[in-house]
């Protein structure tokens, strides 16, 4: 089994490393980085490069495909040709499409989740509405073969349900057990149901100051 | 404000961007990827390779370090002077000297940890116990300067908790929720203690074939 995670100038690291994290434990795959372009690809923020092994050309029937986010490098990914043929190709033949927080704006804009039920970080579900698609306020959702995550942390819960449906849960618990996934936020401020009203004003504001949505 | 986050070759991904995505969200800070040799580092698994841009010489002084961990590429970081020699250097002047998972190994072999309570992966305890700590079956363990965290996934707690004493709870709930951090992992199995005995002693076994303990 071939899983290949997207990486593109500008993506948000953890959206791509959670659920690599999980899905490259599992026994008999193969996970490769590819890019339009192979080589470092540097992240939202800029401080850090993730190297991308193989060109889309190389990968050209993945199993699993992940997709994650990012901030302004989504909305140049959505524009790149090479990115959406190369995922309308994969997505023909692929067991799972994915996507992390916004790059499920990437899968909209290939087309992928017309009229379907899919999530992104809380701050895009209108821009995912404007690619066809029905925002959904969870943390996983899964329609068919397209699963779609939350925002930026939401792609390891994602990997583990991925890796359940793969190979059984106790291969997911053992992942889970592997990486002490026994989370305990200091805070229960994690969503937008869960936060004080004028703490979601103040993150979804500052998505508009030219940083993007999930930087707080 | 300068965070300095250890790289070198072998470290589990995961470990190092858990931490990196929030803490380099904290406002006024500059946060860097560090190595012996700046350049690509290959993780514990070969997949992906992480860039460090700085080398250890050209970062004498960070105010926050993070110190990832790994499979055998801790055990060389441990026996590698250049690391050891810059972390008992940087630890005298640092604001936070912190780790996850088995990078508390790496700062044990720099005697940063002689005496005092720290955690690692709950499959390394013993290791840490015989570089001098205490090993503590918490999620994350603060002693004055020093925090260090469980297992892989347990970085991105530790950073929160981080940001709170640095900035104020407000800024950590606010990268919550900009990062969508609202944990909601399929099973829960995510601790030894909460783990079936059976499941814990197949992930246990598995350290001693090779991969290291993190690995499932």
């Amino acid at each position: 089994m071939q899983i290949a995670i997207l990486l593109f100038e500008g993506l948000t690291a953890l959206d791509a490393v959670g659920p690599y994290e999980v899905l490259s434990r599992l026994p008999g795959t193969e996970t490769i980085f590819v890019a339009a372009e192979a080589g470092p690809k540097r992240t939202d923020n800029g401080v850090l490069a993730l190297v991308a092994d193989k060109t889309l050309d190389e990968v050209p029937s993945p199993d699993v495909v992940v997709v994650p986010g990012g901030m302004e490098g989504v909305q140049v990914a959505m524009e790149d040709e090479r990115v959406i043929t190369w995922l309308k190709k994969v997505h023909e033949t692929s067991t799972w499409t994915t996507s992390v927080c916004t790059g499920s704006l990437i899968l909209g804009a290939a087309g992928i989740l017309d009229g379907i039920k899919a999530t992104s970080h809380w701050a895009a579900y209108d821009r995912l509405r404007a690619l066809g698609a029905e925002p959904t306020a969870e943390r996983v959702v899964r329609v068919g073969k397209i699963v779609t995550a939350a925002g930026v942390s939401s792609g390891i819960d994602m990997g583990l349900t991925l890796v359940a449906e793969i190979a059984g849960p106790e291969v997911a618990q053992a992942i889970q057990l592997g990486i002490e996934y026994d989370p305990q936020p200091p805070f229960d401020t994690g969503s937008p149901a869960k936060a004080p009203p004028e703490l979601v004003e103040l993150v979804r504001a500052l998505t508009g100051s030219g940083r993007a949505a999930q930087q707080a």
